[in-house]
């Protein structure tokens, strides 16, 4: 059932020991509007813990500095936050797909899975929603929780650079900079830094990239091997996808990982005049406008040419 | 003599017959603003120029989309727009160094040539400082004037990812973004669009790069011949120097360009923690803390060892 923010502060006053729930993977977003509810809870001194499928990577911990590992206890109020689907809850799925009370969200695409949604589809990121959520409470913004705000605002823009940036999310940054947090080494830390291991990775696409159709396509393939062999770990492989597009004239660019022998895994993104989205769906997969994938099995060679042919024909080559 | 807005304002509404100033290798916020004050003027039915040394890169044509040249015309008035020091003028430096009746700029090291100086140094760009003296003067932001302002506050606060961005620039943000512009084509032609050549100049950079001093300093040494070599313009190379700092616990940056044969222009990047500036002074240089450059003679190896000895001693190391 959907809810309004004024609901959704009804419940979050009435509950108490909560298990607080971010999707697998987890990106600033998820764990931004995760640990932003966290402090809120705790500032009304209730018992809340925040459960990450797939724990935090190194780049996204400085989120939850001040936060405190609870003993283990049973939740009577479970919120799931930025999940649009159960199936995005990984190893806890079973767990908890069918007790979770409320949902945050702002993806479209939620399927309404949780007890009572509260879902902004306007706004840029759940931490969006959170904050209109915190104004509704009546929550006490501090350092902490204007952190975990700001960068689930940062994450899902692309730092304000991204087509979803609304005004409103503008105007959150305005007041949670005014808090003492050091944004530019938070974003520093989600834009700009690499391993070098990354940079070297990034280096061998460029070299080995290839374009068809009048360079306006780009192909890279990634085997487990070459990440081995340049010392790159999977979780480094965030946003290799869309590098081609940064090259003038570029507007699909496939990336084809061998899963195994003969199954390669397709992500195809868009510089924004292709709608990738329904390209992967001729080869039986989907996804958003701008990004979408698929699986493609056969030989190297073939699975190449069946893609770089439809993503032709989308191109009018 | 400093002004303030009131004052600033008045000028221009007296004023007639425009002659508008942007700096040297002009950028998005000299332009910015510059084009915003020229549709500014125009609304009130000003006569006005926007006079660019240098001429305007393809990545900054977007922004006098709708500007009209005029016949060649007499300037009563001359208005310079971040320009912080008459040397930055460039080809007109002669022509219009002790004739400039109002300058509007951002930096704190404006030298005061011009007749009237409003400068904030607190504002993150000159379209920040422009956005308050429009309101001072009670222009309509049309969609024109917001993609530049919009424009010139995005440019120098690297897309808001930098310290100084104020509170005040997501504000103004906000409002803009309201108007009919496209932001998210904008930013990605500033921040993401790169020519082929010089993607492969970056892979050669980081191929290239020395680093000292446990990995927290890194050398680039460009030559004109690498350029040529690469088919990479000088126009495409912005940025180049603080390439190395997305590397995990990289400090410095130091791009040495040979100018001619025995003398290298240097330029130094800092990740945040060491003051570049009094590095490069220390060289007979100078600039920002983060952002500065010294001229060094010499051979290349013994240019080099000197600037290496003299960034160990600030790294403590």
């Amino acid at each position: 059932m959907q809810i309004d923010y004024k609901q959704a502060a009804e419940i979050i006053r009435s509950c108490d020991n909560v298990h607080i729930l971010t999707h697998q993977s987890p990106d600033g977003d998820t764990l931004g509007s995760g640990f932003a509810l966290y402090f809120a809870l705790r500032a009304m001194n209730k018992r809340a813990a925040v459960i990450c499928p797939d724990g935090i990577i190194q780049r996204y911990r400085f989120i939850c500095q001040g936060y405190e590992e609870e003993e283990t206890f049973e939740p009577e109020c479970v919120i799931a936050v930025d999940i649009a689907d159960p199936g995005l809850m990984g190893e806890v799925q079973q767990k908890y797909e069918n007790i979770v009370d409320l949902c945050i969200d702002h993806h479209i695409s939620n399927t309404m899975y949780a007890k009572k949604t509260l879902v902004n589809p306007n706004a840029s990121a759940a931490c969006e929603v959170m904050y209109h959520l915190f104004s509704e409470l009546g929550t006490k913004i501090d350092d902490n929780i204007a952190r975990c705000l700001y960068t689930g605002i940062a994450t899902d823009t692309g730092c304000f650079k991204y087509s979803n940036t609304t005004p409103s999310a503008h105007i959150i940054a305005a007041e949670m900079i005014g808090y003492n947090i050091d944004f530019a080494t938070i974003n520093r830390e989600m834009f700009d830094i690499k391993s070098k291991e990354r940079l070297y990775l990034e280096q061998h696409i460029v070299d080995h990239m290839e374009t068809y159709h009048n360079e306006k396509c780009a192909v890279l393939c990634i085997t487990e091997d070459l990440c081995t062999r340049l010392g790159v770990d999977m979780e480094e492989l965030d946003g290799v996808a869309g590098l081609p597009l940064q090259i003038q004239g570029m507007e699909v660019a496939v990336t084809m990982k061998e899963k195994k022998p003969g199954v390669y895994k397709i992500s195809m993104r868009s510089a924004g005049k292709i709608n990738v989205s329904r390209i992967c769906q001729q080869l039986g997969g989907g996804g958003h406008v701008n990004a979408a994938g698929c699986l493609v099995t056969g030989g190297l060679d073939d699975a190449k040419a069946q893609i770089v042919e439809v993503v032709g024909k989308a191109l009018g080559e």
